[in-house]
């Protein structure tokens, strides 16, 4: 008789995202002719740009001819796109990564959600506190986290690092040592980050205690100050305690397209064995890689004037932030992040709780926005805003807001 | 300290094909001027049929413009997609799917590998011998196939259930009863199929001792026989035992592409828990989305035209079926398959073992296959060709053979 994982049976209520799309739908049933205005999900608005529609094109053309055909790709990605990789976010910052550590993917989700596979059911996940849903949720589902607290909110066996406006959102060294931690930076949902700096004191901890960092450098393209590792691998010993993940959502407008990466270095090891290795085992046993054309789209991305047409678009996301960062200011919110990555986090008014802001927000505003409590117990009083809209919409949200 | 997953390290050498792709390597750079002809990785060599390049083109040139862009898709896939899927591959055999069963993925590889997460890792598995290898793979991951006899080439917590030529490749119902049940039909390697009489028998047998089939569907597209199921739920009551794995790699040379899908029915249940409640969970958490562009040109195969040149397509491979079929034959091997699948299934000639016959196409006819033992200790002495050659490939193949 097959037996259910019962882990499953412990995760929290409806994965966030998906619970406020049934919200949304079900309030646009009730007001059909309301312009809701969405600065909620991290979705991009703009087209892909000219030059990747351009190589999707001639890539398409190439597999609809018998010689140019490309049936399954090398199991790890193509050469031409890790190379691309290698020499336009790493060389670039003075960081040698060699080819066989990078893992082409279909998006960052996939990979921060299986990454745990490799580690035991033993070890102990460290979190910031608010955190993206998926680290915590794919623990639960392994069986890592414990019992849940309803009323605190948190997993017994999860270990919180709080980020507030207190610590100015720099998780502080926990007081139990962890053996996996996950960080993302910037950060989602808070907008904030660290500086180089401050990762390199996170990384320095985690080779003390032998603990796995897995980076999520999700919004690295957004980063706007010079005091900001691109990579974690700026820091000095991240090899031998980091996995990156990265994503081309945010970079390029891919959230439709999925196109994302991860770094596993070969000097990075746990229990003696090289985590390289047991990843490219995991990669060709359950995933069947990435589709060309959309390999050759984020080749585009590298080119000269893909990176033209991308610092536009993220420019173009940016002044959005900017807008909303200082409309919320005037109307007297306090907010953070903005700068550095493309979501604003504001404090809710009146000591609203982030759920009755949402409804608030989208009710007397027809906006859509993130409840910070769906991030973690201390994201609670806590709203996140995206800057993905467009131009138009974002002007039109921050107007509906100061006048309420 | 991070400790690692050990069951990782359980696992048996490389996985098959990334271990032949290396040999045939190395025997290229030592035989540069030879001309290998590749019988081996069932990958497609086909273009895309104009119908699907009509349908990528027109979705790009949609991601290109600000009104009809598309960012994250739905969560389990478009519902054009979806019903298409419903109307074309179950509609037209009498059986009724409902849209939220349908899981669109990229490829069945993926969720193959993944759906046995469900499962509490203390069910046992029962898999065909030979069998597909990330069946047994994934659930060596997860814990759940007990210790490796090296001479037996068996796990001990796997139940085998033989397919030889004695048993007319049909498992036998296994004297223990298995929680998880893995079929592939039209079965790879062996490329045999069961009637819908076997097939019920086996449905039956996992509603009575309540185990779930994982039926993967992977080549249906090449049932030539009447009495053969295209989908399992042709079957009584497999609603209520299987889920249902089908890709589009072998349907429309997608390999390269990436699209498949997953159908998990609502009557579907596990210790009292409804698996297609659970799915979802996963797919919202860990999954992110088929690209758009690919989901369209997965719609277009159930176009009118689409189907059509489909046809073309799988008639073609299956033409190159029959000549590796009644090739061999007529060189005095024995061979099986073939007839409702695009593998054949041949016995090594003088009890060579697998491997021995691997090396010796490789260097006397320089023909790539796949080694029977590499799927399982049952296929030892057995060899797999596969269809998906071009025409010309095929038949030279064939003559280099007979000359052997």
């Amino acid at each position: 008789m097959c037996k259910l994982n019962d882990n499953y049976l412990k995760l929290q209520g409806r994965y966030l995202f998906a619970s406020i799309a049934k919200k949304v739908a079900n309030f646009k049933k009730s007001n059909p002719h309301k312009k809701i205005i969405s600065l909620g999900i991290g979705d991009v608005t703009q087209p892909l740009a000219p030059v990747i529609i351009e190589a999707l094109h001639s890539s398409v053309d190439e597999m609809g001819h018998k010689d140019t055909f490309k049936g399954y790709a090398p199991e790890f990605g193509y050469e031409f796109l890790k190379n691309a990789i290698i020499k336009g976010d790493y060389n670039s910052r003075g960081v040698d990564i060699s080819i066989d550590e990078v893992f082409i993917n279909d998006g960052i989700n996939a990979d921060a959600g299986n990454i745990q596979e490799l580690f035991s059911v033993d070890n102990k996940i460290a979190v910031c506190d608010p955190v993206y849903p998926v680290y915590v949720d794919s623990n639960v589902m392994a069986g890592r986290t414990g019992t849940y607290d309803k009323d605190a909110q948190r997993w017994s066996e999860v270990i919180y690092m709080s980020c507030t406006p207190d610590n100015n959102f720099v998780p502080d060294i926990p007081e139990e040592n962890p053996d996996i931690i996950y960080l993302c930076f910037p950060n989602n949902p808070t907008g904030t980050t660290v500086t180089k700096d401050q990762l390199q004191l996170l990384v320095d901890y985690a080779n003390k205690v032998e603990a796995v960092i897995v980076y999520d450098g999700a919004y690295e393209a957004y980063i706007s100050e010079d005091n900001v590792c691109h990579t974690i691998y700026e820091c000095d010993g991240a090899k031998n305690c980091a996995v990156e993940l990265k994503s081309f959502s945010k970079k390029a407008g891919f959230t439709g397209l999925r196109l994302g990466y991860t770094i596993v270095p070969k000097e990075l090891k746990c229990s003696g064995v090289s985590l390289n290795r047991l990843w490219a085992r995991r990669y060709g046993t359950k995933y069947n890689g990435t589709p060309y054309i959309v390999q050759r789209a984020g080749e585009a991305v590298y080119s000269e004037t893909g990176k033209e047409q991308i610092k536009k678009q993220i420019d173009y996301y940016k002044n959005n932030a900017k807008i909303i960062l200082e409309g919320l200011k005037s109307a007297g919110y306090s907010v953070y992040g903005g700068v550095n990555a493309p979501y604003v986090w504001l404090k809710t008014p009146n000591n609203m709780t982030s759920w009755d802001f949402f409804y608030y927000l989208l009710e007397k505003a027809n906006i859509v926005g993130t409840p910070g409590s769906g991030f973690g117990p201390m994201g609670e009083g806590y709203f996140r805003l995206t800057a993905f809209g467009t131009y138009e919409n974002t002007v039109e949200a921050v107007e509906r807001i100061k006048k309420l």
